[in-house]
């Protein structure tokens, strides 16, 4: 490389897996500021320099914080959706995007998989029920709902939908999708909308990425079309689904029970579903182990010294 | 049919869901006895002429119980394992045994699955954190273990072993097993004892049949080789492992931890696991769904039928 590009990691606290790796690479400013206002009067001394950021976690990349960086060349997300940075806006600026690829969707269709069946024979109910000592006090456990043959829509049909789909095969589900189109060398049925994708399945998981196009794309004429025994599995962002609606849909058993892995306001859950018997909550696991954030690290890396090296990146974001 | 034999169906109180059917067909008493005393008592009013018995639940039938039914020709067990029976005993007075046959493969097969995804990924954790209120508070959730990957040992590649290895092929996970005999057909490694199993495997999955020769087959040395970083999924019998070894290795950190729904002495459970981090507890859940019970109320059925008209029994016990 011909230069030694600064670069600006932003990312929480506890976030330190990439610290080594990089800093053995680059000068390296990291931050871990939760709010803007001291992050910028950080930035006012070192901004200028910075070249590339990396961005861990989901803080917001708006246009304000790239005023801030003039020298900005490149954000290396070490996500998969990239809803939290303002792509129109580095576009105008030329700034490129990566993301983490397929990097984690080994993992978040292994989680889906996982909450899916979780909800269906209440996995985490029957561990509280043995860990609190009811089994030997009041006996037999309420038997769970069977997986086989359970027609599964999935809303998304990319890298991470496909991987859910070949999991489910072998399980006897009936696979279907909705996505932006239809995929020609693809055996499963293809439902144009989602409001048909629901109406015609017992379970939609939804793993779609989050942009105008897809925000409550979940709404109450879908939660009503999936029915009073359908179930909503989300291992993609909590804005797909109108989250209000939900929680009166799930109160009043408009739909069975849902698995979910994003909310709309995260660490924020809405409360009404702390008590509810016919939901699994889990907090933004799906996306990652130890195991993925080793490969996610070699990629952020190798986008780094691509970039600075004149070579094509290895996982772009297209900026429309 | 020639007659209307008297079918006794000896079951748990809650588990009615043959009455009806069985009512229609067959002329019935039922007990719900879970000590023998009373039992015998009511047996001894009508148990000569008792010609079929149902068994439902593990209440068990063994030859102190027979010898109360002199005119006993069938035992229909809706049960996969037939441990509660005393098979010998059968034999010597030609008393045809059957079983739930494959009726609950897919269903012990999802939840083998599921149990280990659970572990793995901590999604009933994860539900506990959430519901609890502590993710807004306390952040960031502790990362999980990747499935993809990992080498898992199935011990007993019966229906139930096949129906768990061809689901987790396409998690990417590498199958070998240990069973009674190596499976000529099968492209999986086969390992001829349960300890080089344990040894070259990060998980073990136990689903074979409880017998003199397999009670106990997961001892302190099985556990030592599979290392502190092995897990174990029982979704068998208790008996299969050196129960109050596992707590002790559980504790102690000799392996990593533990998907259960089975026990040594249910519904009692040892109370040292129920504080424990490595493990995910079930109170005997795997076994099925409602849907799977309709199979098997059929499954009963017809071998009653068929025995009682001389016709081949569908899902015959070997009495060896």
């Amino acid at each position: 490389m011909a230069e030694s590009p600064l670069v600006l990691v932003q990312r929480p606290p506890t976030f330190d897996f990439m610290d080594e790796l990089l800093s053995r690479n680059f000068p390296v400013l990291t931050t871990h500021h939760t709010s803007s206002a001291p992050l910028l009067v950080f930035l006012s001394r070192h901004a200028s320099s910075v070249r590339a950021v990396v961005s861990i976690g989901r803080f917001k990349i708006d246009a304000d914080f790239l005023s801030h960086l003039p020298s900005l060349r490149l954000i290396v997300c070490t996500s998969v959706g990239t809803d939290h940075v303002d792509l129109p806006e580095c576009k105008r600026r030329g700034i490129a995007v990566t993301n983490a690829g397929e990097a984690y969707s080994e993992d978040v269709a292994d989680y889906a998989v996982g909450l899916l069946i979780s909800f269906l024979r209440r996995i985490p109910a029957a561990d509280r029920y043995v860990k609190s000592g009811q089994w030997a006090k009041c006996g037999e456990f309420k038997l769970g709902i069977k997986l086989s043959g359970k027609r599964v829509g999935i809303l998304g049909l990319g890298s991470i939908g496909s991987l859910i789909a070949k999991r489910l095969e072998p399980f006897g589900c009936i696979i279907s999708y909705n996505s932006t189109c239809q995929k020609q060398s693809i055996p499963y049925l293809y439902y144009p909308d989602v409001v048909s994708l629901a109406a015609n399945n017992d379970v939609i998981i939804l793993c779609c990425a989050l942009n105008d196009q897809t925000r409550h794309i979940v709404n109450r004429e879908v939660m009503e079309s999936l029915g009073r025994n359908g179930i909503i599995i989300n291992v993609g962002r909590g804005g797909l689904i109108d989250e209000k609606e939900m929680v009166k849909c799930l109160v009043d058993g408009v739909i069975g029970g849902a698995g979910l892995d994003a909310f709309e306001k995260e660490p924020g859950v809405p409360v009404e579903l702390f008590g509810l018997d016919n939901v699994v909550l889990s907090p933004h696991s799906a996306v990652a182990t130890p195991g993925s954030l080793d490969n996610v690290v070699q990629l952020a890396l190798a986008n780094l010294k691509a970039f600075f090296s004149n070579q094509p990146l290895i996982s772009p974001v297209r900026l429309n």
